[in-house]
C-alpha cells in the first residue's frame, strides 16, 4: 500500500487554493467510478468533488447531474449547479431525466453518451432503479464509462446504485439477522460488491453483514459521509475525503443462513475486516508477484477494481 | 460448533415457569466467569441473572455484590438485591466494598473468599479498579474463582474489568484512530482479551479496533446489551441472553499504528471477525483434530478460554 496522507493532503490544500481554472492543463483520464459516502463536503474543501471534476477531466469537461433519485430534485439540482460552477466546471447540466419514460428520450441518452462526467445525486435508491433500469439511458451511461472514459459519480443512493446487488431496504438491527434487508438489482458498474454508504455515521456494519450472509460470494464495501472510493479499473483503489471504507469479506465465512428462519439473527464466522482510512491508494501490481498487500487484501481489492461487464 | 439456540430456549422457558426452588438439585459447577454487556433484563425472564445463580450452585449459594463501581451503590444493590431474592437467592449480601481501604478488611477478603457467586455490578471500571487494584480483596476473588470453582459475573463496567487490559477511556470515533482509547488495568480473569459492553448499542467498533491497534496480540471482545458471554475455563464459551458476541482477532492484521500519529485514522488490514449470538454454546474439543469451528475460530476460543493465571 501507499500513503499519500500528508502529501496528497498538501496537493490537495495547494490546488484548492488556486482557481480551479489553474488546472486546465489536467487531462481526461481513463473512466472512473466515485463512490460517495454521503454527506460530502460541499462548502469548504470540497476535496471529493474537487476530485471528481478533475477526473472528469477539469473545468471543459461535459459535467452532467442525474437528480432522478431526490424528492426534490429542483433544490438538490440548483445546491450542486452552485458549488460545480464554483469549483470552475465551464460545462455542467442537469439531465431532464426524473421518470422511467424520461429515459428512453433520445436528448437524454445522447446527453449522457457524451458525457464527460455523470454525477448521480442522493435521494431513494428505489427511486432512481425504477426511472433507470435496463433504460437507454443506462445502457448510454454503461457505453460512456466503458468506451468513453467518462467518469461516473455517485453520493448516498447515488452510490448505492453503482453495485449490480444493491441493498434496496433494511432497518438497522443491533446485529445481523436474516432477511434483515432486501436486495435489488443497481446500474451494475461494480459487479463483486455490495456498498454501504453513511456507514459508520449510520451504524450500519449489521446491516451491511445481513446483506452478506444472503450473498456470500460478494464484497461488502461500507463507505463514510465525506468519504469515497475511487476505482480505476483493473488499475487501483483509492480513498478520498475524511472517514474510512470499510471492507468486509465473506467468502471464507461461515453462517447458519441456511438453516436459519427469518428474523434469526445470524451466526457468522470467519469474516475478513479491512479498514482503509482516506488518504491511501492501493495499486495493483501486474504481476502478483510484486503485491505489497496482504494476499487476502489484494484478493479482495482486485475484485473491487473489476468493473465489467457492459451492460447494453 | 453447536446450535443450541431452540433447544437451549425452551429449556429456559421451561425453567422460568417453575419457581427457582425447584432446580434445589443443582449443584455446583467449575467457576465461570459470566460476562455482562451491560443493561442485562432485571424483569421479564432474566435468562442472565437465572443462569448465574444456576452457575453459582442454586438457591442456597453464598451470592456477594459488589457495587464499588457504582456512583450511586445503595440503589444499585437494592435493585439486584430485590431481583436475587425474587429469583430464590437465600443467601445474597452486598460486600461492604466502596473504598480502596475497604478492599483490604479482613471481612471483606473473607466474604469474597467464601462466596459461591460474586456479582459486579455496572458503574465505573477506572473507579472499581481504584478500589481493588492489587488489593486483598482482588487477590480473594482470584483465589474463589481458580481455587474455589467460584462463578464471577460482571455486567458493564463489571464486564470491562475482566480482562488484563481493560479499556479506561475512550470517546467513540467513527473509524478508529491511533490514542482514540487509553488503556488500564483490570481484574486479569482474562488474560487475552480486551472486553468493551453496550457493543451493537453504542456502536463501539471503533473504539474496540482502536484499542485493538495498540495491543494486535489480543482478542476483542464486543458484547451487547443484555448478552452474557459464559467462559467454562479451557472447556467452553457460550453466548446467553439476547445480543450476539462480536470476536475480532487482530492477529494477523497488519496496521499503520507504529509510524501514525496520535489522533491519525489507522488504516487497519486483515482482521478476523466472527459473529456469535446468543443461543450458542462452542465447546472446546479436547484434541483438536475433533474440532468442528474453522480453525481460525477454534483457535481464538480457546485463547478466550484461557483464563489464568491466578493473582495473589
Amino acid at each position: 500500500m501507499t500513503h499519500l496522507h500528508r502529501r496528497q493532503l498538501f496537493a490537495l490544500l495547494a490546488s484548492a487554493a488556486l482557481p480551479f481554472g489553474s488546472a486546465a492543463q489536467a487531462t481526461k483520464t481513463q473512466g472512473r467510478l466515485v463512490i460517495i459516502g454521503g454527506a460530502e463536503d460541499r462548502k469548504q474543501d470540497r476535496i471529493i468533488l474537487r476530485k471528481f471534476l478533475e477526473l472528469s477531466g477539469g473545468p471543459n469537461a461535459k459535467i452532467r447531474v442525474i437528480n432522478a433519485a431526490s424528492g426534490v430534485p429542483d433544490v438538490v439540482w440548483a445546491s450542486y449547479q452552485a458549488v460545480f460552477q464554483d469549483l470552475g466546471a465551464l460545462n455542467c447540466e442537469v439531465v431532464p431525466m426524473l421518470t422511467r419514460d424520461d429515459a428512453s428520450e433520445p436528448n437524454v441518452v445522447s446527453q449522457l453518451a457524451e458525457a464527460d462526467g455523470i454525477f448521480i445525486t442522493g435521494g431513494d435508491q428505489n427511486r432512481l432503479m425504477q426511472c433507470l433500469w435496463e433504460s437507454p439511458a443506462a445502457q448510454a451511461m454503461h457505453r460512456a464509462f466503458h468506451l468513453n472514459n467518462t467518469c461516473i459519480a455517485g453520493t448516498s443512493a447515488g452510490a448505492a446504485v453503482m453495485s449490480r446487488h444493491m441493498l434496496a431496504q433494511g432497518t438497522p438491527t443491533p446485529t445481523p439477522e436474516k432477511d434483515g434487508v432486501s436486495m435489488d438489482i443497481g446500474l451494475s458498474f461494480m459487479p463483486n460488491a455490495i456498498v454501504d454508504q453513511h456507514f459508520s455515521q449510520r451504524h450500519r456494519l449489521s446491516r451491511l453483514l445481513s446483506a452478506l450472509a444472503q450473498r456470500p460470494d460478494l464484497l461488502g464495501v461500507g463507505i463514510d459521509e465525506d468519504t469515497a472510493l475511487v476505482i480505476e479499473p483493473n488499475q487501483s483503489v483509492e480513498i478520498v475525503g475524511r472517514g474510512a471504507v470499510t471492507l468486509v469479506d465473506p467468502r471464507r465465512m461461515r453462517s447458519n443462513f441456511d438453516n436459519a428462519d427469518g428474523g434469526d439473527k445470524l451466526e457468522m464466522l470467519g469474516l475478513q475486516l479491512h479498514v482503509l482510512p482516506a488518504g491511501n491508494r492501493y495499486v495493483l501490481p501486474s504481476n502478483p508477484k510484486n503485491r505489497k498487500q496482504p494476499v487476502l487484501l489484494w484478493d479482495a481489492l482486485s475484485m473491487l477494481a473489476k468493473t465489467g461487464p457492459m451492460r447494453g
